[in-house]
């Protein structure tokens, strides 16, 4: 197990009507507030008409609607210029990863003199930052829970993350029953996702991180167990429940720390996200597989069979390589089950930008310390066999 | 699951050599430090020479040595006149859960007119509090990242624990070659409290809250695989430091939260140590198998047989019941083979003092909302079942 600092400093108010928590969360930070959201869904499913009656005229809320799934650097220097306009002292994120992960770009911007994009390859250049409240919408990214946030540039399709502690949001309120209207392939998305943040970390070659991993292990058995359930039933509280817990734990540094943290997929996903802006993770839900797969040799095998046994019940075998490709079989089963597209070209990605996606790929991260070094010519590999069934 | 509040504060800076962050970390609060410590192991292997040595002149540093191992009210009393003679900005609390959890009284205490005591029937009497920072020499009680804290009145001969957010050290640097030298009694002990904190929230009858019972089964499976090995070579860094970072998640809300949270062997226990001052860990290693054969019915054998399955590896069966047998005994004979003294007999409890120690555990709370109700007549079977081998 390597060094680490950790600190989940986050307020969580997890539940069924926490929401009554909201004026009392945002008060200490003072009366202006900038209200984020996405695309709507806030407005039609009543929850926005509930904040503003709970906000009442205790506040002074102003407004950035229309935060993408992939949420742009134009987007967030909105944020920045209403911040600094109307001197907002708490940004009130309404929504899921993307809207959280802007709130965070444009509260560090508030505070930088130049372009918030600067961040994405060096983040000490954050400073000073704006207090965050959250309300979670979905279950996925983890962004209600910690510091890290990801923006896209489509101009020069880049896709790029940063992170810094005193971005993650003070309060967050997690009421499950505000995901029973988030459609079916978003939570499969969602779930794939939590899968993919806790895969990023279990599989490194770090030894002797039994707590992280053994927490990772829990949860990707929780995961599977509900998502098939929210998937039947959208208004199941309790498969809810779990799957945001489980979202917010799977990427606050509990399953991460004192690993390496070398993140392939993601690294990976970025890329056909930022050139072909699909949802993240269905992405994440293809690519995995494959990239397992790729990473699968002797020497990795163990791990792999672990996992399938912890995860998926598969029983111990002297065939450690069997059991290990069953691990396999039994997660891209596991989305197939759900419903997620497995191929690339189901998502609209044909073969003609893999080469320069893979080359992006590198040219953004180092893969070389990941649980398998993974080079250029690696990720090729991988995009071209996520083109066609694996089974 | 039910609805909760969660938030982990504590800046926790895990490893070998976090000790050079002390000053920096102890220095926003202010120069005049209270040093509170237990029997002086700290001085036999080093750590309080180094401990000096890196605050030299930069603090003013004022000590209070010799907390208990279960820590009494009257050190609780020195160490409040102690803050306010010497205008303490900062308890460093260096050892355990006693002295961690007699310096969070001693921190309320300074605030409070009346005795310290009292926060042990009404912890909303605890007010403004000092800021600890704490290093941590022994994984066992958790006190190192959440607000609670047990004190022993020998008079009265109670044990009771209170507890409040604001008591939760600021920083606690864990660092796992500290617990090179504990020795190997001391060390099963703690390994059988950091299970115990497990137990107490996975066996209830909370419905659907697997997020924390998934994370439990793998925190419970960790110390299981490391605390034999920190047994035989003390100085396995590897089994420390699982162990460690086990001890601190066991307890900071992690398995706890959206649970019933009724605790009936602590309960039990408090009552053990008040009466004979025994080691609290091997108190509750003694009970914890009476307690769950007590509990075991066809209604709660499916929830014993999962624990057996997740922790010990025991196929699943048609038998529930067999499995759930097998379960408890496996608990039974892993604390057997870490060598725990597993009799009450062998700590010096015979069965003069049961029956008021049974009436007193249950006018101290009640444990009607536990997994199993339990009555005074259960504690006292329980109790009686202790003094003779389980098998």
């Amino acid at each position: 197990m390597f060094n680490f600092d950790f600190q989940a400093a986050t307020n969580v108010l997890f539940g069924k009507g926490q929401i009554e928590k909201l004026p009392s969360s945002l008060a200490p930070f003072g009366k202006n507030v900038l209200l984020t959201y996405g695309g709507g869904s806030i407005k039609r499913n009543g929850l926005y008409d509930d904040i503003i009656s709970k906000l009442g005229s205790d506040f002074n809320v102003f407004e950035l609607p229309g935060i993408e799934p992939n949420p742009r650097i134009e987007t967030v220097i909105k944020g920045v210029e209403l911040c600094r306009e109307h001197k907002i002292d708490v940004i009130l994120a309404v929504g899921g990863g993307s809207t959280i992960d802007c709130s965070k770009a444009i509260s560090a911007g508030t505070f930088y003199d130049g372009n918030p994009w600067d961040f994405t390859s060096d983040a000490s250049l954050v400073g000073e930052t704006l207090p965050i409240v959250s309300i979670l919408t979905i279950a996925a990214t983890g962004s209600e829970m910690n510091g890290g946030s990801v923006i896209t540039n489509l101009e020069t399709k880049e896709k790029l993350s940063f992170g810094a502690r005193s971005l993650a949001p003070k309060v967050s309120i997690l009421d499950p029953s505000y995901t029973f209207s988030v459609p079916k392939y978003q939570t499969m998305a969602g779930s794939a996702d939590i899968l993919s943040h806790l895969f990023e970390n279990y599989f490194d070659h770090t030894k002797d991180a039994m707590v992280q991993d053994s927490i990772a292990e829990g949860l990707m058995r929780t995961v599977h167990h509900y998502t098939p359930l929210a998937l039947e039933n959208p208004e199941n509280y309790e498969a809810r429940a779990n799957l945001m817990w489980a979202s917010s734990l799977a990427l606050n540094g509990l399953t991460g720390s004192g690993k390496a943290q070398v993140w392939s997929c993601h690294a990976m996903e970025h890329e056909l996200s930022a050139y072909y802006d699909i949802t993240h993770g269905i992405g994440l839900a293809i690519i995995t597989p494959r990239w397992m797969k790729h990473c699968l040799n002797e020497t990795t095998a163990a791990k792999f069979a672990e996992y399938g046994h912890r995860v998926f019940d598969i029983d111990y075998m002297d065939d450690t390589m069997a059991m290990a490709e069953q691990a396999i079989e039994s997660t891209y089963q596991a989305f197939k089950n759900w419903g997620v597209p497995m191929t690339l070209g189901e998502v609209g990605i044909d073969e003609s930008l893999l080469s320069e996606m893979a080359s992006q790929t590198i040219k953004h991260k180092s893969l070389d310390n990941a649980f398998v070094p993974i080079k250029e010519a690696d990720v090729l590999a991988i995009f071209k066999a996520s083109l066609v069934e694996m089974y």
